[in-house]
Parts: structure tokens; C-alpha cells; sequence
């Protein structure tokens, strides 16, 4: 007898689970007889959008994009695919979802060898940037920043349609981001249900106005006090300049004012007598753009979805997240809005990104979205 | 070209999925060479426990317990293995697990298969009896119905241990179960985290003294006029009988009174002029084991445990099973404890639990506990 | 030396509570000379509204209508007061307020006892009825029932300020009214802050469509099969019957269908097997009307408001008054909304009005409002 | 006609408000016939407590306490009166209830004034000290800084009884302060029903380990590398200086270690990677103390008392205050315990203590304790 030491313990796991993932479909995948040597393919683009036409920061409306289509989309050419959009985070770049970003992680490595495996449905993903001016668009509308959401949910959506073979249907299109581009997938899945059928937030920030992002946070008197972009001339490397970065951004984003440049901003708390009050109209328009406010709003949307799946590590560093995540999982559960919300262990904001991605994340549009039919390579 | 329609729809989903499940370790579980012929073992037999001496309703302190192990097993004599303690619901039986139970499912057809196809880990499952002359025990220590709670988590724990190959370990030791079995889940885990490492509840019950357990349920007038156990000589039928029964069943286990036969009962609440008051200490005692009420005082427990999941159907049949599992998952996000919850699509209290056992249960125990050295069959 | 034994014990409290009130503005009151002896004067008229026009109950748009005047009203004829609207509840009129209704209340002697005494300001309130052919029009509007909404914030408003002597401006004009008339106090005042400066709901039903409002109530089910008016011919004796005529006004209100006569309803839910489920669209339009639902949208305006107050006995008979003052307390507390709520010791739905409005309501608008210019009599 | 315009409004409500109370017990009051030029008295001693003995920061056992006994005290020398414990918060001194501080306010000033006009009962008030070496002790026991608790509900209560007419019961014995002060109150209150009888907590803090007293605030990392007790050798003038005195002084009281001199405390967060992570034991001893995570704890002493009530500004300063006192509120409601809480207009920590002192804490008491026999002055 010889014993054959591969341990599944914790140290494992560790290692293995970063490269494993649970596998739907095994059976399923295997009667298709996919050929075990086929790859996908990561293709890089620029895409124009004209909803970003006439921004105040002077973006391009020329927009990269990275899709992964699956190994068989080229011997399968009558096959079409459900389509999963993938969000990255403020101060990120879409690389970090395809080149050696999030713990390392490689989007057609991870899926290439997920579909091998049968762990993971093949699928087309879509990995737009949300990266601006000021290092993050929020992926929203703006009269500043131009119209990040519309750029998505309808030009980008329109134009992969019709040049890849997607299955051009709610039922078979999801979002998900991380932080910035958690956000993004709970506004883009809460106002478009007949776009995406499912959505899931890692992390998102931006849901509440609370913690670091509400009063308590000393640094929107110090953002009130930038009068230039210079700012945004290197990546922030303190506590307080990242702050004031975002703060900047995200006022771009949700309280804009196309007449206050250079910055074009109003910001939702104002100092008076060295404390932060609420600063109308501004204040009211961030709420207006936030998740956790819009529940009641879009209630009827959230019911049509498929999926919800929100997650925030136990130790995220922005409190704002940690609550915000919270408090919209309880305000989806008081209205009786079927999602899941996991807090987990030993997460912080961005430690977990990959292993969420590939244990958690894929696994969740699997049960959540309808993939076509199968199709055997000619 | 042909085209192979095997559909992977929501019509599909619902065929495939009940016996389906992700997997994990598809890699590792194949570099184990498992034989994929071999089946694993349902054994049943009878167990004393000391702890079910001198109840008060004439229960045996024998008890039937049923016991899956793996298909290596015996052939790799060896191997220790990590176990799953899994428990049924109010006027269930264990067999509702192991037998063509919940959407006709048999714990063995399904382990085996699944173990097969490498997309769940082998592992030990204990499936004892809960249910007792009143057609529920509530796996709790009661002066009349016997200290169920010492059976499973002393004197179970230690005769499986001692007589199955398991990892004596917590951290190889999870429990899970649906409705009463869910309430025995979160209290056992929460009270022993040095005996189960992580914990399910599938739609757990009387998680809070609300909604339809709360004094909104005009049935407790009609319990509290109950005078003989005859109303346990058969299955209730109608919705106030079956009320009438858990209500006897529950305050046995959880206000008891041994010197109130033949029921030996006292009740939460009271009538008074028309109403349901609170009728003390039974009220306090109540609240004193359901889990809601319980958070502050096992806190540093919880955040021991290495997994907890807490799930709901949308429309659950039992409004305190909705009500109370929100809360409880608030309880503890409020308090940052890790967890997954889920209220989930399409669902009643019975509909899906097979889905549940096979696409979350299972995963999330192979995601949450650890798993001993691999070995070779000889 | 001679004891009084005027002890103020709680026995004493019960019996003088219920005729004394907390005296603001003794100093100023006092000051302006006001003639003690004076007396008040309650006026009733028949006021027609030409927004119940076209209802389908067959309702008059002639109301009885009651206005209390205080004593100086007609001594000081160039005074100007403020003004209290004030809401009677389902099944109850407005005589309820005004002529030994709630625990023997009669508006007039209150309100007379407390200004001589200088515990009161001197004010004006208006009594208007809320109840229709179905006991209770919810004071809203709905094409099946009328316009009750507009015909108290619009036609009766405008009528009184033309008519009587109120400084007609919202920081002088208050609502309040209990169950059903808390539910108007709530959405009155919550959708125009512009006529009313502030709202006191007492034990306001309908606030969220939760407990007994929600689809726990196995009522629904009956009320969905009643087919004629027949039930509002005479006042409903059991628990049951109450629920039907409450389901029944509440949807004629609510989710009212102008085409399904004889009732005109749709209901917020339906029976499929032997379950109750979302019947949509009234299930959303009773969200549409429910306090709960709705903090979000009328944020601003519930933050312009000067005061807020919400209470409920701890012992409240309807566990959805219980459940959604709470909730929305919450709701307004998690949205940093100004407002004072209580829970109040040994209060059931209907033992405390008398009380509550002396001891509370009467000084919260003391509190709250803008009384006018002192006025000493010629 | 002459108009005679003291105008009740918002301005003059400014200042009147401060000086003027709602009035309860005119009537029985006047019917006691007291003399209405009578003043109370202010009584100043020092008070030994042997509960203070062996404190590690060497405050003396002799502490200040100031008594106010009622106009009729001495001429009613058999009356007995219900008696209001009153607490001050953290870097402030019993003065500022006493002797123009909060406001201007001086306590007997307020209440001769109230109870000469029929305002406000005639009760004894009893301020203690609550300053110490490290600006403040909690109220609570610890074997660093004290037994502050027992100093107050068991030492103090016992002279104050046998020194004073007091009524030696809880029924007439209420405890009500602000911030630590409200702390204090709340704690007191909660653990001891059978010594206070009901408590009113103005903005009071450590509520919860939330906002700016959880890992939120860097100044937690700052005050771990404090060595010295120099920092208490002046008043803090930042935010920095007075976090870092708070979170010492706090942690004296809270999470105390006599064996790490000089300042003998342990702190509940620690520094790891730049992040505030939970220290235990630190972090349970905390939370052990502070009252959101005990009300499951408590719940049948808070069932007990009279009369519960917590207020706070809507601008208060401490985050920690505004977020614990609302989810104090949301506990006790979601418990069913009776109590009011309110979140008031143009409040911040400091600006209405006077205002709601006279006009919410005085009545609330009048309405919740037992006044003894009146008595006429012989």
C-alpha cells in the first residue's frame, strides 16, 4: 500500500482553489464531446461609443474593449453563447480581469481551463473599461463624464450582438464587477432587467452614503479645496489623496455641474463650522444615483432578475462598503427580494477578487443564465 | 453539420440540476484514481443514548440512526474522512432524507454519483432520528422530551467516532438540516463550534417568536385548550391541527413542565380579553432557545465557526420562517459575522430541498470543511 | 399638621391623565390676558367637495365636516390661529373625536379645559369625515371611491383658511388621526409638507403591507370571494368579518378596478395552491400607497417637514400597525429623518387615543407649529 | 384694539422654550397649595465611596456630589420625594448641570422656576461625579479605573436614602444623562430595574462599537502608541488629542489591564497591515459593555422599567452616537420593548441639552415615576 499524499487541507485549498472552480455540467458538457485541446481566444479592440460624445474631461469616445470567446466559437460556427459583461474597479484597468491583474488572474486562462474541466459553461465574456480622466467613470451618466452607462447597456450591447454570436437575450446576458464595478453591475442590472438577466456585486462600493463615503469622512473638506486637476496627473499614493480622487470622481459622476470648471463638480457635504453637513442639491443627487435608495424605485425590476448576488469580505478597508452591502441585502430581504449576500471570512477589499471570481462568480451566471443549445463541432 | 439539441434551458435545468451538482475537485479527486465503479454504503442501525433517559413522553433511548460512507471505504482501509451530520424536519423521518424522501431522494444514489463524477468529496454522512412522540423533538434538552441536543452533539458524535473512520475534528465536522432540522443546525453549531465546524439551514424554523410563531397565531388559543396527547395518534391534516401539534411539540421541548401532565407544556402566550399576551417565563424560555434572541450571547462562537449558510424559499409557507431567517442573517451581518444567505427564486418551504442538498449543501461543505489525506485503494 | 392625600399614584395618574395635559406656554399665555371663563365652540356643517365627484360607491361629495374654534376666536377678531387636521379611524366617524368617542372624548371640553388652563395653545382643528360606503375611504384617491386625498388637502384646506381664521401657511397647519386616519396623517404629510408643517400618526394602519395586512391573513382569500356589497350593510361582528370589509375599502383605495363592479377591487393577492401569492398589478399598487415603500421618494419632503411623530401601543391587536410603525421608524432613521417614535407601555389598538391625544399630540403641535401673533381681546 | 405682539414664533421659541416646560399636575399642583415664592436649595458635600477604593489612576474615594432638594423641602418635613440621578458627560464636570454650563443652564434656577409654576413636580436631584484622572470613568467597574457603577447605583442611592426624604423605592427613582452621561443612565437603568425605575439617555455614547469608535477611526491606531499619562495632564484641543483621551479613557474602563502600567489599558483594535483589526480579548470586553449587544441580555430588566427614552441631534458629531442610538432603538422595537426615541431637528452633540432637559427630560420622568403624598407646608 502506498499512500498518495495529495492532501486537500487548508494549504491546498490555497493553492487549488485558485485554479479550481465547482463544475456545473460535467455530464452535460461531456455528451457534447467537446474537443479537450481547443482554446478560447482574448480579442482586443476599440470600440466608439457615441454616448460619450461631448464629455467635459475630454475622454475619447474611442473605448477599449477586451471579449473572451469560448474554444469552440470557431468550430462551432452555428453556435451561439450566453454573454457575461465583467466591470473592474476605480484606479483599475480592464487588464486586471485579463493580464496578470486580481491575484495574478488571466481571463482566458482561468476560463479556457474552466470549460476543459467542464467546471464552467462556455460563454462569451465582455470586459469593458470604465477608466477615465479621473480614473473612474462609475459607469454612469453624466453631463462631465459622459454617458458611461448608456456606452454599456446599449452601444456595447448592440454592437457585440451583432458582431458576435451572443444570444441576444436577458435570459442569457449577466453583469458582474468588482467595487466600482460592483456598483456598476447593481445600477446597470436594477434599471435594465431586459438587458441583464442576473447580476453579481463583489465588493461594490458606492451602494450607501455611509461610513467613509458619508460625514464621517474628513477629507470631502479637503476634496472641496482641489481647484485643479493636477491631481489626476499621477495615481494617488496616501490614504487621503486616493479619497480626494474619488471624491472628485464620483461628484463627477453623480453631482455634476457643467459650469464649475475645471473640475465640474458639486459635492454632497459642506463644511460649516468644521463639520460636514449636507450640501443640497448635491447631496440628494448622490442619493438619487446610490442602490441602497433606489430599492423601492426598481423594486418591481429587482423581482424580474434571475439572480442577485451580492459578497463583501469581512475586513473590506472602506467601511461604506462593508455597510453598504449590508444594508441593501436587508433592504432586498425586507421587500422580499429573492438574492444572496455572503460576508466571508478573511476578506478584505481585494484580496479574494480571483477566487470569488472563479469559485463563487462563474458558478452564478451557470445556474443563473439560459445557455443554448449545444452544438457538436462539424 | 448536425445539430445536438440537448438544451441547456430552464426546463432542462430543473431535470439536470436535481442531479447534477458543482463540482469540486474534479482535478484532484481524478489524481486519486478513484474507481469509478464503486458505490458507497447506506448502513442503518439502532443507537442508545444515554441522554433520552427519563423523558417524560415514553420515547425510546434507542434511536434509529441511518450512516452513508463513501465508495472507498472499505477499499482504502486507511482513509479518514470528513462527516456530515444532517437532520430532518417536523413530522419527517430520516428516511425523508436517505430514501426516496425530498423530491425523491436517496442520500446514497445521489453521494455515490456525485462522488463519481468527482463533484462532491467523499465524505461520512450521519443521519439520525429527530422525531419523537410528539412528531419532533427540536434536537434540544428538555426535562420532558429528553436531551436531544447531549444525543447528537455527545453521544452520537463519540459513537461515530469511535466506530467509523472520521476526522475526529471539528474542522472536519459539519451539520446541516431543513426546517426543525435548520433550527438544530444553527443551535448546535452556534453552542458547539468545538464539535461542528460549520453549519446549513435549509428554511430553519423557529428562528424568532414571530409571524406565524408569534402571537399573531390565533392557534395558541386553541393549544392551550388541548387536554389529552390523542391529537398525536395521527398525521394533522388540517393547518390548525398541524399548528396545534408544533405548538405542543415546541413547548415541550422549549417551556416544558414536568409536573403539568399529560401534556407538560406550559405556553409563550396567553389569552386575554381576546388576545395573545405574553405569558411568562414560558415567553423568556422560548426566546432563550431560539437563535435570533441568542447572537450577542454566542458571538465569539460564530465567528469560530469556519462556514455558515442560512437559506429561505421567496415564498416560504411559514411567515416566521421567512421573517425569522432575515433576521437572523441581519443579526449577524449587523455584527459582522461571515455567513451566506439566500432567499431564493420560486421557492416554498418543501419545494427544492433535494436542489438545495445537491447544488449548495454539499458544495458549501466542500468548500467550508477539511478533507483528510487522499490514499490509494490498495 | 394635616396630610392631603392627594397622592399622585398611578392609580391617580390613570384617572387625571386623562384630563390633564403638559402645559406649554404658561408664561405667555398667561401674559396675553386671555379671559378665563371663556369657552370655545364647535361648529358642524356639510361641506361639498367637488373631488368625490364620480365615485362609484355612490358616496356624497357633501361631507360632514366639524371645526373646533378656540375661546378668543370670537372676542379677538383679528386673531388668526393655527390649524389641526384630525383623522378618525376605519369603521369609526369623526364624532368619535368630537362627541364621547374615543375613551369619552369630546374635542371641545379637551381643548377648552386645556387652553383656561394654559396647557394648551389656542388653535383651530378640523374634523372632517373619512368614512364612505365601505366604512372607510383610507383618504386617498382612487377612481372607484373618489378623490379623498384632494377633497382634504385641496377643497377642504382652501375652504377652511377662506372661512375661518388660520394663518394659512404650512408652518401653521398640522394632521393627525389614528389607524386609518394615522395612515392619512402619514400620506398627507408625507406628500405635501407644503400645506402641512408637520404630522402625529397614532397607531397608523397600512403603513406596510406586512402581518396581518400581508399574506399571512388567510382573509384575503375569503374577501377575494365575495361578489356583493351585502357585507357593508351592517357593522362587521367577527375578527373575519372585520378583515373582509378592511381588505375590500382597502382595495377600492388601493388597487381599485373600475370595470369589476359590483365591489370595483383587485386584490394585492391571490390563492394558488392553498398558498397566497403576489397578484400583480395590485400588489405593487398598494405598495405604491403604503408609507413603507415610499420614504425614498418623498425623502425631501418628509425632511422639510418640522415635525414627525409616530406611536403604537406595545400590545397593538394588528400585528401590520405593530410591525410598520416600527419599520418605518427605522426606515426614517436609517435615512438620518428627523422624528420621534415610541412604543408605549400597556397600549393596545384603541385603550390610549383619549390619553395619547392629550398627553402627546396636543403639545407635539404645540412644539411644532407656528402659532400667530398674541391678540389681546378688545 | 391695541395689538399686544409677543408672537409665538420660531424666534421667540428660541428663547422661551429654554425657560418655559410643558406643564404637567397644574391642576393638582395649585390644589396643594404651595407657596409660591419658596426656592429649593443646591447642597454641595463630598461623598466616600468605598467602591472607588484601589483604583490604579489614584482618584480619591471622596468624590463631589451636588443635591437639589424641592422649594417645599423644608417646609414639608415629613414629604418624601421621587429623585432623578443626573450624569455628565466625558470631559465636562457635574457644574455643567449645575452652575451656568449647558446652555447657561443652573439646575436650580430651571427647576424652582418649573415648579413654581406647576411645570415640573417637586422632586430631588441628585448629580454625582463622573470625572476622573483619564476625564472620565463611564459609570462603570473596572479594576483600573474604579467601581464607578457600584459607586453610583448601590453607595450613592444607599446615603442618598438614608440622608435625604427620598423615596426609597424604584418606582420613584429615575437616572437620565448625556453622552457618557447617557451612557451611564442606559447601563445603570438596564442592569438595575430594582434601583431606577426608568432612564432617559440624551445623545448617549459607546452605544455601539460603530462609526467613529469602531475601526473607522486611525486615531485607535494613534492611541496605542500613547506611553505616557501626560496627555491627561491638559484639556485635548483637536479631534486627534481628544479621540486619543476618549479611546484611553475608555479602555481603562472597558477593557482595563492592571498589569500594563502606566495606562493599564488593553485596546480592541490593532494595527495589522495598516488595517484595524479586532484585538481580543479587547474587542469582546468592549462589546460586553456596551449596550446594543446586551438588550438580549437585559431584555426582561428593560421589560421592567417605568419608561424608557433615548434622544440625539440629527447633526450630532459622533458618528457612533447617531448610529447607536437608532440601532439601540431598532433592538429594544424589534424586541417589543417599550420606549421612545427621537431624532431631533438642528441637533448636534452639545447645542440643545438645556432645551431637551426642560422640556423632554423633566416631563418624561413626571410621566413615568410615582410622586409621593402631597403634603401642605404646616
Amino acid at each position: 500500500m502506498r499512500l498518495h499524499y495529495s492532501r486537500f487541507t487548508s494549504a491546498l485549498k490555497e493553492k487549488f482553489l485558485a485554479t479550481l472552480v465547482l463544475a456545473l455540467l460535467v455530464g452535460s458538457l461531456a455528451a457534447q464531446g467537446l474537443a479537450q485541446g481547443n482554446v478560447g481566444k482574448l480579442i482586443d479592440f476599440q470600440f466608439t461609443s457615441p454616448s460619450l460624445q461631448g464629455n467635459l474631461l475630454g475622454d475619447p469616445t474611442q473605448q477599449h474593449v477586451a471579449v473572451y470567446v469560448p474554444p469552440s466559437y470557431d468550430s462551432a460556427p452555428k453556435k451561439r453563447y450566453a454573454a457575461l459583461y465583467l466591470l473592474h474597479g476605480y484606479t483599475s484597468k480592464l487588464e486586471d480581469w485579463t493580464a496578470n491583474g486580481y491575484q495574478g488572474m488571466s481571463l482566458q486562462t482561468v476560463m479556457d481551463e474552466f470549460i476543459r474541466r467542464g467546471t464552467a459553461p462556455e460563454m462569451i465574456i465582455v470586459v469593458p473599461n470604465g477608466d477615465n480622466a479621473y480614473f473612474g467613470s462609475f459607469y454612469t451618466n453624466s453631463p462631465v463624464t459622459g454617458n458611461w452607462e448608456d456606452y454599456i447597456y446599449k452601444d456595447l450591447v448592440a454592437y457585440i450582438d451583432s458582431h458576435y454570436r451572443t444570444i441576444p437575450d436577458s435570459a442569457s446576458r449577466g453583469i458582474a464587477g468588482h467595487s466600482m464595478g460592483g456598483y456598476g453591475a447593481i445600477m446597470l442590472g436594477m434599471k435594465h432587467p431586459d438587458v441583464f438577466g442576473a447580476f453579481y456585486a463583489l465588493s461594490p462600493c458606492c451602494v450607501a452614503l455611509e461610513g467613509d463615503a458619508g460625514s464621517d469622512n474628513p477629507v470631502w473638506a479637503k476634496a472641496a479645496k482641489v481647484t485643479s486637476r493636477d491631481i489626476f496627473n499621477k495615481k494617488p499614493e496616501t490614504y487621503d489623496d486616493f479619497w480626494t480622487n474619488v471624491m472628485v470622481a464620483l461628484s463627477a459622476a453623480f453631482s455634476p455641474d457643467v459650469k464649475k470648471g475645471p473640475l465640474f463638480v458639486d459635492y454632497p457635504f459642506k463644511e460649516v463650522n468644521s463639520r460636514l453637513l449636507p450640501n443640497e442639491p448635491a447631496y440628494s443627487e448622490y442619493r438619487a444615483k446610490m442602490p441602497l435608495y433606489l430599492v423601492d424605485k426598481y423594486r418591481e425590476n429587482l423581482m424580474k432578475l434571475r439572480g442577485i448576488a451580492i459578497d463583501v469580505g469581512e475586513f473590506d478597508d472602506f467601511s461604506h462598503i462593508r455597510i453598504g452591502s449590508h444594508q441593501f441585502s436587508e433592504a432586498l430581504s425586507s421587500r422580499g427580494i429573492p438574492h444572496s449576500f455572503e460576508i466571508y471570512k478573511n476578506g478584505d477589499h481585494g484580496n479574494k477578487i480571483r477566487e470569488r471570481f472563479e469559485n463563487y462568480v462563474i458558478p452564478f451566471f451557470a445556474r443563473s443564465l439560459e445557455f443554448g443549445p449545444a452544438q457538436k463541432p462539424e
